[in-house]
């Protein structure tokens, strides 16, 4: 099933006496991310279409052209880029292989599979980045794990606790496990088929001061473009809040754009994407994990920068000009995580009473610990930034 | 016919597991302003629902749900009205006698068709805000026209040569004629009914130093919020370029603020609409004409305010909290204007390579003298955005 505005779907998505669309771009999933890439391709003429897995989607509830289905249908996949000028992603939970063999029939597919694995897989992208040696990018102490005594052998030299976390899949907290000792790890670890492939990573426990993450832009000529540093405030796993500038010493973020640049020229990544990093309370930077798409840590781009992480991406996978990333004002970015069934849009009004505010809700039912939205306000200072995003966050709940 | 990724339409709008939409908004008219209105109701989880003349109109490209249809359909503006929590519009030619209908019918129509003759009939509307005679509104000379003796006597009093205009469906300089002598006035009126209502209207011809826009938005709940002044420079009688601040003195942007909140007030206008003025050589502040919808003036809000216009008439329609209207850097807007059926969207990269600068393009059929898109830029100061906006313009034409 595919459609937009009772149309066919992308072979019929030019409409006579509408002028010819700028780009074509498809899309592999169709939630948050694709719902603000398309209000961007809104603005470039651009003709968005996603691979969606339902009508509720945030990216068709808001207008762009879909197809139904699964991401490990190649025929769709196919289709997709053979339709588009380009085939791009809002998520990572694609068969790489797949990728590869549409890219390898003619298909054009940014970033490319070879890149995209490094944000799969945890083990896969330490490893990798381990190996731009000469870059001396600096990751938490970690180590594959098959069985338990693969866990007690890395305390053995880390001390307790140790983090376990998932290789691939997880999110949003999910995956992420604070092991105490050798009884805790066995209970994680319980379901794992020992002779399968190692399922997870043990690492350092890290006595984090701050963390931040460096969006970066890439297109196929080769040109970047790193955004002001975005401070991301973690609860549980999950993203709260964003600032920026992200209060950091200056060299510190400028090495982490450093090596963010690097992978990005290492892997050859196109589009935008997020480098994540920890500063621990003894001033070490350590790079945590990437996304190579449209990160969350990006939402606060709309408003606060030149060009938004949206418009960026187009423009990198599309290999046009980058746009420039210059703050407008310091900026705040409170999520709306739902606790409940409770729906936030009826709040929205009220939310609205507080002065200066830029709300974005994404359309998404609402379920425990699920981003439905995200409030930004610019101010003077990111402090009072922060104060007012946060009032308005507020009251979506009360 | 109605439809939107395949539905049925209005009323099949809410799909399975997405989150109901903060609310329900319909539009007549599907053009550029409903593209960009569009744009803003997905930032709010606000499901737009267009009345639209084709399936390749701007707003409808963009993913809006849409009706087609005609505008003087009674029965599809009330099924519009019914599905929606108000019923408003993207430009003015709409029989007025239909949205009263709807209105005594209990739909919701915003702005009201009463206030909304005032931007649909030139003489109407200056006969209306001359009688608004505390407030001492000065207006261009002018007198209704039905023979060439009335055009006569008119220039008699205030000198050739005088300014012909449409009383009503005049735009982007169609219907508005500079006349320098009899011969000329019998030639323009050679058509008219002598019997019938005067279409004309006869002003005098003024040296006109600067236009400027005031953009206002006023709620159902009685508050208003004025834009800062917008500058507008038309070429013969399109408007090309736009800049904000307009470099005019205070005391008579305040005085125009004034005025315009005095109309919106005195007519209890709905939503966000327009006030322009004329700034005469000798000093005078004169009001020119309103448009009672969002306004091309205002595109510029998109990128420089601290709430757009389209945000705004959102939130006016549905009598939510206003947003803050403050200048967030000095900027510039240049009109993408077609001067052939040449295609401006495979300009797009190459205007991109201006940095910092925000490219809309409407996805309108380019026909000689049509508004296709505009560049936004903010800068440190309006000529230096102007440069930067026109440079990239003119990448689209050479």
């Amino acid at each position: 099933v595919s459609g937009r505005g009772g149309a066919a779907g992308l072979e019929a998505s030019v409409r006579p006496g509408s002028s010819t669309p700028s780009a074509r771009v498809a899309m592999i999933g169709a939630g948050q991310l694709a719902r603000m890439t398309h209000q961007a391709a809104i603005d470039y003429g651009i003709e968005l279409h996603v691979l969606a897995g339902s009508p509720s989607d945030p990216a068709v509830t808001a207008g762009a052209g879909y197809t139904l289905g699964r991401a490990d249908d190649v025929v769709l996949l196919r289709r997709l880029a053979a339709g588009a000028d380009v085939l791009t992603l809002d998520h990572e939970l694609v068969p790489l292989d797949l990728l590869r063999t549409v890219a390898s029939e003619g298909g054009v597919v940014r970033p490319r599979a070879e890149a995209l694995a490094l944000g799969c897989d945890k083990m896969f992208a330490r490893t990798a980045v381990s190996e731009l040696g000469a870059l001396s990018i600096q990751v938490p102490a970690f180590a594959a794990v098959q069985h338990t005594s693969d866990v007690v052998e890395f305390a053995d030299r880390h001390g307790w606790p140790v983090v376990l976390k998932a290789r691939s899949g997880g999110y949003d907290g999910r995956g992420v496990v604070i092991v105490e000792d050798r009884g805790a790890a066995e209970r994680v670890l319980a379901g794992v088929d020992p002779g399968g492939a190692p399922a997870w990573v043990v690492e350092e426990h890290l006595e984090i001061a701050a963390e931040f993450a460096v969006l970066m832009a890439r297109n196929p000529s080769g040109h970047t473009a790193a955004y002001p540093p975005i401070g991301t405030l973690q609860v549980e796993g999950i993203c709260r809040e964003l600032t920026i500038p992200a209060d950091l010493p200056e060299d510190l973020v400028r090495r982490g754009e450093s090596w963010a640049r690097s992978i990005f020229e290492g892997f050859d990544v196109t589009g935008v994407g997020a480098v994540e990093y920890f500063v621990t309370r003894d001033g070490r930077l350590l790079l945590n994990e990437f996304a190579l798409r449209p990160h969350n840590s990006g939402h606060i781009t709309i408003e606060a920068c030149a060009t938004s992480q949206f418009h960026q991406h187009l423009r990198a996978v599309l290999d046009w000009p980058l746009g420039t990333t210059g703050l407008l004002r310091p900026a705040a970015t409170v999520n709306l995580i739902a606790d409940s069934t409770h729906e936030f849009a009826g709040r929205l009004p009220h939310a609205l009473g507080v002065p200066d505010v830029h709300v974005h809700l994404y359309r998404k039912a609402p379920r425990p610990g699920r981003k439905v939205g995200h409030v930004t306000a610019l101010a003077d200072s990111v402090p009072e930034a922060l104060e007012r995003a946060r009032a308005a966050a507020e009251r979506f709940v009360r």
